[in-house]
């Protein structure tokens, strides 16, 4: 029994990961469990998987806790800690040999670093991690020889393509694109689309912020930067390509031209047993892709006019150092703006392109420069919708 | 510089290894060359290669080939041998690391099999080999430590797909299938085809045979019993899906439901250069795969009603012995006298089935037994092909 922490154990991953958990039952065991301010889920999770530590967002959540918990009479309560720190225990949990990192945003930076200073194995769902700080990230497992596997379905898949091939004989990375609810949209219709429309998502059922990303592409661009870390690979060895059907999850091309590709079903829990169990694959519960009773398979190029967002993702990654914690920063507060209707669709692009040429990027030496970068670019882009909003200027 | 030795030069699968010999330039000489009946083009590589051995059919193509080098005024000329022996000692040319089987039909068994009991690397073509004597093939191979590579595009994606992957994580092999000519065509129409609407195959340009081959669509059901013999997994563990635009070129579906798929343009010479310089992958000529551009994929599951060939194959490989090289042999010569308008396409599977049903099979303990089976179901089908033709019964 391999014991797991889960950082964002309440979210669609970290459920996820529990019914993988469930699934192989007997190889992975609960050390610690991550959560926010769903302490009535938390509750339940701690009853079926009895984690020693888990952690809440703050002291109000804990006490909140503890009455879900003397509710239900359970005696063998687990240690509770609070907010980033809180995180962090979990992250560090001594037994712990993988740590899911499924926190959404920022959030889950610190944690994370903490776990792969600790030379433990990271599955990581969590991109912002390493959007934002990607090369601390790869130091740290570098030096601690901590591996860090991706959860993210795209890179999942590349990971996958890549077990058999040396680095150098490796020419580009494709990562898929379903090209969210827009694809065949006007640039017109693009730029005045309402929250509804945005997080109708054609393949694969997700949060609203990474939905929202979907329907800008800046997901896929965030992606790219992903990519960048996680396989050292340049900008321009990571292509983009738009697969409506989101059979193929993602390819590799190697120099002599053979395109090694990764199918499946599009379910998260795939991802999440691969990263757990590799090496080794084991026998999954899922239902078993049917390529014959899928729709024909279709690929576009990526139309980067309607999809600004990609260019942005792309440059960002070039300029490098604080430049994608500016991007990722401006991101989650236009979309946010987005979701609360306070800004139009085509603004997210337009802001984040603005926050970008704003900054000037520093390198990302360590944690509190890329968390400053973050938090200028938050302020600076909050600020810009203020003012438009108060009609000054 | 490798030395190579090939077996079939002057065929497609020959041309196409000369021209990945010369692409690669420098990497690869040519030691030694077997041809049948082709000299002039023989002569014509003699004079760019310089092999130190060549073979062709017989004593008048020996004379033949002397008369094409002395008008050319070649001084450096190599040894000739003919027949079978001298394609066997094509094969075992001292210096030759790799062994390119590309003869077609049962006139490579033997040469392909001296290669390997010597240790060679050999990169098969000729699936023929595996099908008719594939227990022999791979206990040779065993006993000898040599490498079989297969240049079939189907197996050799497989071979791609497999690079990455545990024996016993693997759930089936998936053989993609073009459908050939007759895909959508109705049961009367392809039982009642001419050879000229058979040999118009949808993507693939090949020879004859397998053209038909892949008409009947056994062609597949033969590369069943060769991925068999390669990958050592049983009828059970190897399916095949009709896909019309040979863009993925085969699969493998792993125990955790992923899929491995291997892609590439529809040219021999990706297989040809893959088998030379494996584990090595180098650059290629070849354009690059561009999915942007291509038809949209579709997969079907086969129709065994329309193609019975299909299920003769798998019957054939799960009875075992010499029942393949009966399926085999009855094939060639039924598909024989189809192009030659002897019989109706539909009669094809009719007499494999009778042929198949008329032999009891044997183990396959040595080539003799397997030739032997070999001749008798040539000899059985072509009588019973004459005698209906004479109208007696």
């Amino acid at each position: 029994m391999k014991p797991i922490s889960i950082l964002g154990s309440t979210g669609s991953i970290g459920r996820n990961t529990l019914r993988v958990v469930e699934s192989l039952n007997g190889d992975f065991k609960v050390a610690a469990l991550g959560a926010g301010t769903n302490v009535e889920l938390l509750a339940e999770q701690i009853i079926q998987f009895q984690p020693r530590i888990v952690a809440v967002a703050d002291e109000k959540c804990a006490e909140q806790l503890d009455e879900h918990l003397h509710a239900k009479s359970v005696t063998k309560k687990p240690k509770v800690s609070i907010g980033v720190e809180g995180l962090c225990e979990v992250a560090l949990c001594d037994e712990a040999e993988v740590v899911i990192g499924a926190v959404v945003g920022a959030l889950g930076l610190l944690p994370t670093y903490r776990a792969l200073e600790a030379g433990r194995r990271v599955a990581l769902a969590n991109k912002e991690t390493l959007v934002i700080a990607g090369e601390l990230m790869r130091k740290a497992a570098e030096k601690s020889g901590a591996e860090l596997l991706p959860v993210d379905s795209e890179h999942n898949a590349l990971h996958q393509c890549l077990r058999g091939e040396q680095h150098a004989e490796v020419k580009r990375l494709i990562l898929t694109a379903s090209g969210g609810p827009f694809r065949t949209a006007s640039k017109e219709t693009i730029e005045n689309a309402t929250p509804a429309e945005a997080l109708k998502h054609p393949t694969w059922r997700m949060g609203d912020k990474i939905t929202i990303d979907s329907a800008t592409m800046m997901n896929k661009g965030l992606e790219v930067i992903e990519a960048h870390w996680l396989f050292n690979r340049s900008a321009d060895e990571i292509s983009i390509i738009v697969h409506p059907q989101s059979v193929v999850h993602s390819m590799v091309e190697l120099v002599d031209g053979s395109i090694i590709a990764q199918m499946g079903v599009t379910d998260m829990r795939h991802a999440i047993q691969y990263a757990l169990t590799y090496p080794a694959r084991l026998t999954s519960e899922l239902p078993p892709l049917n390529l014959a009773t899928c729709s024909k398979l279709e690929f576009y190029e990526p139309d980067t006019e309607r999809f600004p967002c990609i260019t942005l993702a792309y440059d960002a990654l070039r300029t490098g150092g604080t430049m994608p914690a500016v991007l990722n920063a401006a991101n989650e507060i236009a979309v946010a703006a987005f979701l609360d209707e306070r800004i139009k669709f085509g603004q997210i692009p337009a802001l984040i392109r603005a926050a970008c040429e704003a900054h000037t990027s520093q390198p990302a030496t360590d944690l509190e420069t890329v968390i400053a970068a973050d938090a200028w670019a938050r302020n600076w882009v909050s600020e810009k919708i203020q003012r438009a909003a108060s009609g000054s200027h």
